[in-house]
C-alpha cells in the first residue's frame, strides 16, 4: 500500500433538526457505500448542532483519528451555516472569497431570475489551500482540503447535492490515492439460532482472519453474515471468500437460507415457483403477517394462492372446517389443530402446500398455553401432515416475527425434504 | 433551576453494524423525544464501533460536555460487546458480577428451556456504584451510573427493550434530577390529506406560538401534530394545550381520528368493541397487511373475526363466493368486485362489518387499471354494500400501506355514520 494511502474515515453530519426527534443523518449511508467499495472503513459517525465550538472540536478530533474526515451539512448561506468557518479555524487557514465561484453562484440565480441575498456571498469563501468541488445541483460549493497525509471534505447536506458530488468528484480523487486493489464481498442469511449460539460457534473460523472481515447482523429470527475481502487481484479475494466462507457454510449448513441476501419469504418464493406448486395459509396467531410476508414479493400471485386468518374458533370451524370437538379436547393453540388448519387451507384452497399457525402471541394467554408457545402446521400432497412446536421470545410483535421467521423455515425445510 | 440540573445529553450509539451501509442509529429519535420532553436537549450525537479505545475516548469526550451520556449498544453477550468495559475504563472504576442479576438471566433461559451460553454471563457484571436497570424483554441489564453532578446510562440497542426500560425507568430518575415544571404534550394523529395540505391549513395557527413547540411528524398516510407546552404550572400548560390544540381541531375537524396518539387499528378497534360488533376482512392487494395490523392490537380476538386473502381469482371464488362472470365483466380490481368480496367475508364469517381491499400494488398492473389504484369495500347489516376508489402514490409497499390505511380509516366513518 502506498505510503499513507487513507485506511479510515469518520462522518460529522452539521446541523440542529438532526439532533431532533424527527431527522436521522442518512447521507452516511451512502458515503459508507462508497467508501467500503474503495476498501476504506468508516471509524465512526459523529451528528453535532450549528454550533462552531462544538464543530472545530469535532474536525479536530477526528483529524487525529482517521485519514478522511467527511463534514457533511451546513455549507447554506444563513447565520446557521458554520462548516466553512469552523473547519478553517479547525485547520488554523483562513477563509478567502473566490471571485470565480462568486461569478458561478451570481449566474446561477440570474438564470433563475432570482435575486441572490448578500449572504449568498458566504458560499464563495474557501479554506485556504481547498480545492473547490463545484456543485451542479446548488448553490453550496464543496472543498477538498490536504492536509498533510489527510483529507477533510466538507459537502452540501441536501442528498440531492451531496451524492453525486461524492460520487463525481470525491470518489475519483480518492481512488487516486489508493492501491489498486479488488474488494469482493459474500453475504448469508441465517434463522433457527440465536445470534449469541451463531457466534460461538463461528467465531473460531472468522476471528482467525482480520481479511476477509466478517460484520454479523441480527435482527429477529434473521441473522446475516457479511464477509468483505480485499486483495490486490481478484483471484485472491474470491480464494480468501471461498476459505472463510466454506468453512462457515460448513459449521451451519442448511441453517443458511441465503447466499445472495434474498429472504427468507423471497427464499421460499422461488422454491415454490421452481417446482410448479402453489401455497396456502392459515393464520391465527401471526393474524396476516405470515401472508403479508409472502405477498410482499413482487410476483408472489404466481405462487401464493391466498389464506385464512382464522383468528376466532368459529372461524377456525367455518373457513378452514376445523372439528368443533378438536379445539375443546386439545384448545386451539396445539399440535392437532394446527395439522387440521394447514389440512384445511389446503383443501379449501386447491393449493400444492398449506402451513398454519397458532400460538400465544400475549400479552395474555387465552388456552392456558405459556405467552410464546406457537405451533406450526404443515400439508403437502401424498397426505403429508405434520406440526412443530416453538417456544417464543419476547412480547406481542416480537412472537408474531418470530412465529412467520418460523412457519417460513419450516415450510422450506419441508420443500428441500423434496427436492 | 436547582445546582446541577441537568440541562443537556450526548448519545453514544455503539455497534460497527451502524458504520455499515445498511443501519442506522434510530433509537436515539426516541431518547430524544423523551430527552426533550423534560426539558433536556441532545447536543451531539457519536455513533462508535465495537472498539474499546474509541469507546472509551468518546464516554470520557461526552462527560466533558454534556450533563447526561447515554450510551446504547453493546451490552450483548458476545465477544464483540464492550460497552460494560470500556464505561468503567472511561470512569475508572471496577465491574463486578451481580449474583442477583447472573440468577435472574439463568432463571430466563430455563423458562424458555434453553441452554445458557457461558459467555451470558458477562451480562450479570456491573459497574461499581451503578444502579442496575432491570431488562423484562432480554438479557442485557442497563446501568444508570452517577458520576458528580453528571449521569452515564447504559442502555441495550434492540429497540424493543431500550424503549420500555427508557421510558419507565430512566426517565422518572431523570425528572427527580429536574426543577419542577409542568410539561403537559398534546397528539393528534390525522389521514386523508398529504403532510403539505395539512402544513398549509394549520401554519398559521401553530407559528404564532414558540410555547407549546408544535412538531409535525408525516408517515404514510398517517400525520402526527405533537404540542409540547412547558410552564411552571400544570393549569398554564393545559390553558395553552386548549387554546392551540382547540384551533387546530377546529381547522383539521374528523380528518383528526386520535387525540390520545392511538394508532388507526386501535382507534377502529374501540369503536368496533363500543358498539359490540365484530369486523372480517377480505383483502387481495394488501395481501395481509390488513388483518395484521388489526391483530397487532391486543384484545383484538374481542372483535376481530377473521379474513380471507384471496390473491388468485380462484379463491375470490372459492373463499368468499364471488361469482366468475363478474370478474371476468369488471376485472378483479372494480368496484364490483371489491363489493362482492366484503358481502362474501361479511357472509362467511358472520361478522357485524367486512371491508375488502383490490387494487394494483406493483410493480406491474395484472388487470390494466393503473398501478395504485385501489377499491375498499364494505359491507354491513341492514344490507349496507359499499365501495370506495383510491388512486395512491409510491412503490408497492406504501400503495399497500397506504390501502390499508385507506380502508381503515373508510371503515371508521362508516362506523361514524351509525353512531
Amino acid at each position: 500500500m502506498p505510503e499513507g494511502a487513507p485506511r479510515d474515515a469518520e462522518i460529522i453530519a452539521v446541523g440542529s433538526e438532526m439532533l431532533t426527534p424527527q431527522r436521522l443523518d442518512t447521507n452516511s449511508l451512502f458515503i459508507t457505500d462508497q467508501l467500503n467499495a474503495l476498501g476504506v472503513e468508516v471509524r465512526r459517525k459523529v451528528i453535532v448542532g450549528d454550533d462552531r465550538a462544538n464543530l472545530v472540536e469535532a474536525v479536530q478530533r477526528a483529524l487525529r483519528r482517521a485519514d478522511l474526515v467527511i463534514v457533511t451539512g451546513g455549507l447554506g448561506p444563513t447565520e446557521d451555516d458554520l462548516t466553512r468557518e469552523s473547519v478553517a479555524e479547525a485547520l488554523g487557514r483562513e477563509l478567502t472569497l473566490r471571485q470565480d465561484l462568486l461569478a458561478a453562484v451570481e449566474e446561477r440565480f440570474r438564470r433563475r431570475q432570482r435575486r441572490m441575498a448578500e449572504n449568498n456571498k458566504k458560499q464563495a469563501y474557501v479554506v485556504d489551500g481547498a480545492e473547490a468541488l463545484p456543485n451542479p445541483h446548488g448553490t453550496a460549493v464543496g472543498q477538498w482540503i490536504r492536509e498533510g497525509s489527510k483529507v477533510v471534505m466538507m459537502l452540501p447536506g441536501p442528498p440531492g447535492e451531496l451524492k453525486p458530488m461524492f460520487a463525481e468528484q470525491c470518489v475519483p480523487r480518492l481512488a487516486s490515492l489508493l492501491p489498486a486493489q479488488s474488494i469482493r464481498m459474500r453475504l448469508y442469511r441465517v434463522t433457527g439460532m440465536t445470534e449469541s449460539d451463531l457466534d460461538h460457534l463461528i467465531a473460531p473460523v472468522y476471528t482467525k482472519y482480520s481479511n476477509p472481515v466478517t460484520t454479523i447482523l441480527a435482527s429477529p429470527g434473521d441473522i446475516q453474515i457479511h464477509l468483505r475481502a480485499r486483495c490486490t487481484t481478484e483471484s485472491e479475494a474470491e480464494r480468501l471468500l471461498a476459505e472463510v466462507g466454506g468453512a462457515i457454510e460448513d459449521l451451519l449448513g442448511d441453517r443458511i437460507f441465503s447466499r445472495n441476501g434474498d429472504s427468507l419469504e423471497a427464499v421460499v418464493g422461488e422454491m415454490l415457483r421452481a417446482r410448479g406448486a402453489t401455497l396456502a395459509v392459515a393464520e391465527s396467531c401471526t393474524g396476516g403477517m405470515l401472508a403479508e410476508r409472502i405477498t410482499s414479493i413482487p410476483g408472489s400471485s404466481g405462487y401464493f394462492a391466498g389464506g385464512f386468518i382464522t383468528y376466532s374458533n368459529e372461524m377456525k370451524q367455518r373457513a378452514l372446517g376445523v372439528a368443533a370437538e378438536l379445539i375443546e379436547r386439545h384448545t386451539a393453540v396445539s399440535e392437532e389443530v394446527a395439522r387440521a388448519m394447514a389440512e384445511g387451507a389446503r383443501e379449501r384452497s386447491g393449493a400444492t402446500f398449506a402451513i398454519s399457525t397458532t400460538g400465544e402471541a400475549g400479552p395474555e394467554s387465552n388456552t392456558g398455553a405459556p405467552v410464546g408457545t406457537v405451533y406450526v402446521g404443515f400439508a403437502g400432497p401424498d397426505g403429508a401432515l405434520e406440526a412443530k412446536r416453538f417456544n417464543l421470545p419476547g412480547d406481542r410483535t416480537r412472537v408474531r416475527m418470530f412465529a412467520t421467521q418460523g412457519a417460513l423455515d419450516y415450510l422450506r425445510r419441508k420443500l428441500l425434504e423434496r427436492t
